[in-house]
């Protein structure tokens, strides 16, 4: 696939005239709240294009002029978002063909999920008679900050019985990320997720019943997207393996995949096909075909995102070994654990390095009985001023790959200033550095919170933070394999420092 | 071992006088913290036995006289709680015996952890004169509510740079899980944790290098605890197999353990041995130990958390088979994939329950399209009485041991209706339930909170979820090979009703 290709996706994003198709001011139905998200993005200016209702039995809906058809709308006609029951649907794809439409969101369901495959062949059909691309059917489509393209049916408040209004269905910040789903629901429970975590997205496409346009495709469009720069990716079957091979392998040479494959289980995959109609088939062949193309795999919904985040903030690592530095034994231990579990390894320093800690240890700037010969164990004695020259002292050993930081704020002696230290310290490399803070009261949340700002991924368990250090070292180690590594951590660190 | 025995270490929660020996004025020191915590818990009426501070520099403390050795404390002593540098201990210990001391806190570190191992074996050789039980040393003591004993010298409040005082160490509300931990700063954050999270605690035991009182003698002590329902256990190692093979055979037959062992690796078990100079063993020999005595092994600090919550709330479950309740099809598959993980099954439902399912989509109760053979998915047409139904429904086949229920609440027309209901539904079954609800902003969090307070532990992830579960299927199916679970069940679900 050539990039004129993935171009003509970007019609999806970036539409000069859209109509909603089944709009209405009926404010349950899902053509409601997604005219009403276009309507209100035009009006605060954010979404530039001209906008269409289209409804036989309306004269306008939130003061825009109502359409019967999308025949009669007079101007050109980028995108239709089409929000009517299934059987219509053909109809309207014809009268898109007739409207020389460029592409389609078909966000109702009653196809394939539910048996009627038939009946999506024929839109499909009708579609490629006029090149028409489709996302969907059964989708939630594109929310797309930048442009006010947000087609999400789902509310974004709700009322409780109380009467009180509450936040359900948050759109994150803008961010480097970009989420790819096959699966709606949990698309905007990634949404949730990544708002209340302060974690932004470039970009979000559910594809449900992916008729036309592929999850591959997507993958391909967002290569050459440049405010994604990390691309999470749930699906529960893989269209055309080949296709995706191919994709996957060009895009992960210069963008990391993360891909959450759900229907790993055989009580999974009956699940899954029952769910979009998806044909799971083997997980080792899934596991297999992410190995080979470069896509790291999470276990999880939680190392999902977590390793999203990683990569999002820091540069992959080179090698599998990694420095500890904690403050607290046991929570060090439990990270080292973890590391090994995964595949990576905590060896002892060179002896250049352990030389040098303990002259440190000697000149008092230590504890006289931290542990030194990694991981690194300040003792509760740690002040602000030691995880510096530490963590310092660690990135210059050769050995070390790559650092986890435990900073348990718990200790008498540490406040808050080693954040930035640490933080000025890890620009001066090229290694990767995540932290880990356990705790959900204030100073944990305050903590963790401080070092996301500063860029350095952090996480509430130190399991977590190993977890998300083997996404780095997994995609920093592909990379070296191809020759890429060095290209890649160089405009990593050039676009981190300009942030 | 017998109560009596057990009944010995009653004196570490429910002394009638304590001694903080190396109390001071200083605000930054140990000393300082631990007796202020005394102090004011006796000023609030909490703490009701007679409070002396022990420093030769000092008049009085806080208003309270001091006294220049505990030898001139004029009442009987119950319990001292040492703060004073290593090397004094051995002095402070002569003395206890004389004063006839039942037991002490030794929170000093410099012993066994730096390999001042002679040192320690000399205070446990004068403790032993006059049968002076002691905790530690390098540990933080103990922690409980009730009585007001709180030696965690680590501050509850930290001022940052902007001025502003934050929560830093806070402690949990009173509740049913014991936290039994060899390191205390993983003691601490675990308190942050339980704190933010709402989940209650009975009591806190911090051990570190346990001299004398084991981790297995307080599993023993719990076991006659009224107030622990759940014990969560943290070590690096144990010390004495026998012995905690024997009681933790014991203790299983009542109450839950769950145990997380750091040092699993072997780059763990060797920073392990220079944290609490613990020698960690072969982590094969723990897995069969625990496994042999029904203690539950968490794989990782979430999990650990996750298992003793969903243990505290809910029944254990008599066999292996989950039914998935879900309006999310994503997250069910999600849900089923982690249990099929973990050795649990999602088996199709019994042809009754089956065709009950059938009756209702033909009666318009359910979506007509609602997958309904296990896992059950409600779709986005969900409602809050749906739930009601099905979980009833699935509550009822008696092939079902437990359920999951994911209530996405993105889902336009689900409220927070369905919580109570489910809540009602539930109690009128033995078996257990558990939920999740994924997002980080205002909705879940209610959501989740909500379940929680009615007794149903709610979980951030599918596979969360999964994981509580399975504590519960593994605790069940333990008990049930000891035929012991048809009392347990009986007894915890008469003390559920009850509160």
């Amino acid at each position: 696939m050539v990039m004129q290709e993935a171009d003509r996706l970007d019609v999806f994003f970036n539409p000069r005239s859209v109509a909603v198709i089944g709009a209405t001011k009926k404010i349950d139905k899902a053509g409601h709240v997604i005219f009403k998200n276009f309507a209100y993005n035009k009006t605060r200016g954010v979404f530039k294009g001209a906008l269409y209702p289209v409804n036989p039995n309306e004269e306008s809906i939130l003061g825009f002029k109502c359409y019967s058809s999308i025949t009669e709308i007079p101007d050109e006609l980028d995108l239709i978002v089409v929000v009517v029951p299934a059987r219509i649907v053909p109809t309207i794809m014809e009268e898109a063909v007739t409207k020389k439409v460029k592409a389609a969101i078909i966000i109702s369901s009653g196809f394939k999920e539910i048996g009627n495959g038939e009946l999506e062949e024929q839109i499909v059909a009708i579609a490629r008679k006029a090149g028409i691309r489709i996302l969907g059917p059964n989708c939630l489509g594109v929310y797309y900050q930048r442009t006010g393209v947000d087609t999400l049916f789902l509310p974004e408040t709700k009322i409780l019985t109380t009467g009180d209004e509450v936040i359900a269905t948050p759109r994150p910040m803008v961010g480097d990320i970009a989420i790819v789903t096959q699966s709606g629901a949990f698309g905007v429970a990634a949404l949730d997720f990544l708002a209340g975590r302060q974690i932004g997205i470039s970009k979000f496409v559910s594809f449900g019943n992916k008729c036309d346009v592929t999850e591959s495709e997507m993958l391909h469009y967002l290569l050459y997207d440049e405010e994604t720069r990390v691309i999470l990716l749930y699906v529960e079957d893989i269209k055309y393996g080949r296709q995706f091979l191919n994709i996957a392998k060009e895009v992960t040479l210069k963008k990391p995949i993360i891909a959450l494959k759900a229907g790993r289980s055989s009580a999974g995959a009956r699940a899954a096909a029952s769910h979009t109609g998806a044909i799971a088939g083997s997980d080792r062949i899934y596991d297999a075909a992410f190995e080979q193309s470069g896509v790291i795999r999470a276990r999880d919904m939680e190392e999902f995102f977590d390793m999203g985040k990683a990569l999002a903030m820091q540069p992959p690592a080179l090698g599998r070994n990694i420095g500890v530095l904690t403050d607290a034994g046991g929570p060090g231990i439990m990270a080292v654990d973890e590391c090994e579990s995964n595949g990576l390894t905590v060896e002892r320093f060179s002896e250049e390095t352990l030389q040098r800690f303990q002259k440190l240890k000697d000149e008092g700037v230590l504890p006289k009985f931290a542990a030194t010969s990694n991981p690194v164990d300040l003792t509760g004695s740690v002040t602000d001023d030691m995880y510096e020259v530490a963590v310092d002292l660690m990135f210059q050993d050769p050995s070390v790959d790559g650092i986890i930081l435990l900073g348990l704020h718990h200790l008498p002696a540490l406040r808050e200033k080693y954040i930035e230290s640490v933080a000025q310290v890890a620009n001066k490399y090229s290694k990767p550095i995540v932290m880990c803070d356990i705790g959900e009261t204030e100073m944990a949340l305050y903590t963790r919170s401080k070092f996301d700002k500063l860029g350095i991924p952090a996480y509430p368990s130190p399991e977590d933070a190993a977890r998300a250090m083997k996404a780095l070292v997994n995609y920093g180690v592909y990379l070296k394999k191809r020759h890429m590594a060095e290209d890649y951590i160089v405009k990593f660190l050039k676009k981190k420092r300009q942030a």
